[in-house]
């Protein structure tokens, strides 16, 4: 039987999602966990392979096993398994169809910096920083630019394993709310570090080295080498997964928020 | 002369404020880091001393010293010495009069709370955590009753130093956003463990265990063994040290700003 897990993990004890030789990854420590409630070996597959030091409010996975367990069981067992800063969310059994990466029809990411002379203590590994002021609507101009389909190559890393550079953005926006900016993206799918190379470049639009115009002048040459550099990864998280509704799941979306007053 | 620094710290690695033997708290990893600016010894005094896990987003400290510097080099030279869960926020030459402890006037904490089933990973050592429903109509009515000049003896540690047990509380309240519950306390200083102590009550109301009236009850008796249990420190933040203008000092107060859904 196939089972859908939701998953929220703080990234910064992870060497990322995918599983490595030295283990620490979070597919090594879910895949772990299930193995000692399901007592076979089994793979889980993701719909977002996130990078080292990157969050997940909501990750969608999905895997296969022959072990019959109350649904609470997936959850409040494999938690107890589970370091803490890695948590299953909810545990669905679902469709052997369903496919967590190649069923998804979007992904959403959340990017969290904070804008201040000095360096955030307590926030330091949940939010990115930058020092200098920032225009924000010479931003938001930058950030209208991504909507749309395009190729992405511009903001792609150069390991990245997609079989074409070309996604569908659906939001890209960027808001300020106090000492924070906070950046909302959902595409389709990402490139491997687009988001962290969005950042980078509305960033560089931000403090005046970038004139907004150039940011479409850079989707359409294709270049990563012009492009700025990629920014750090301890603001970003994969906030959400869409899928059709055919599959029943529960709640695949949540979000930062931020509250001020 | 007699310098004011504004701190903001994680306190998840720190053995809380005060120093000790064994070093690894706010305090001592303060006064290293002045004393390689300074080159000699000296001890800083702090508005409010906090437990091992508790933060600061606003702490207010003072020294003396006799080494001149530009104010720059208290915040960004000092800084470079510290480590990224401690950092100084602003400095200021004070009146020798100042006095980070007793010329402070109020103290005002935030305590956030996540109430969903499953434990979080992002915020764990962010937030406390509690899985069952609160009632929140039944927690605001009980914080009402802390609101005034109290013996807080029912929520004050047996270690408590403070010479009496009357404390005025200018303010004490709770919000419910979205999964979060966010405790709001002021008042002119607090016992040790008081807040802690205060929100184990105010959950025990939340979870019914506790009838509202019960901690007006628990007020006037004064008996601690009588009251609920301290709660984690994990969610305990000290925002901000209030003193009168005729410091001149900068922002003292900060708020929590960020969650998410």
């Amino acid at each position: 039987m196939r089972i859908a897990l939701a998953l929220e993990y703080d990234g910064t004890g992870f060497c990322g999602w995918q599983s490595q030789p030295q283990g620490n990854t979070v597919q090594d420590c879910l895949e772990q966990a299930l193995v000692r409630m399901t007592g076979h070996t089994l793979r889980v597959t993701a719909a977002g392979r996130t990078d080292a030091g990157v969050h997940a409010l909501c990750q969608v996975v999905h895997f296969d096993t022959t072990t019959l367990r109350p649904i609470g069981a997936w959850v409040r067992g494999v938690n107890a398994w589970l370091p803490p800063n890695l948590r299953i969310l909810w545990a669905q059994p679902v469709d052997e169809e369903f496919h967590a990466r190649f069923s998804a029809e979007k992904r959403s990411y959340q990017y969290l910096l904070v804008n201040q002379p000095v360096a955030p203590a307590i926030m330091r590994q949940r939010a990115g920083w930058f020092h200098l002021p920032l225009n924000i609507s010479a931003m938001q101009q930058a950030a209208q630019y991504l909507v749309g389909e395009h190729d992405f190559s511009a903001f792609r890393a150069a390991e990245c394993q997609a079989n074409s550079p070309v996604k569908r953005m659906h939001d890209a926006q960027v808001r300020s709310i106090g000492n924070y900016f906070l950046f909302d993206f959902c595409a389709n799918a990402f490139l491997h570090h687009q988001v962290r190379n969005m950042v980078g470049a509305l960033i560089y639009v931000g403090k005046g080295k970038l004139q907004p115009e150039r940011v479409r002048e850079l989707l359409q040459c294709g270049d990563r080498t012009q492009s700025p550099p990629t920014f750090a990864p301890d603001g970003l998280y994969l906030t959400g997964v869409g899928y059709n509704s055919q599959w029943g799941l529960p709640a695949t979306q949540r979000r930062l928020s931020l509250f001020h007053e």
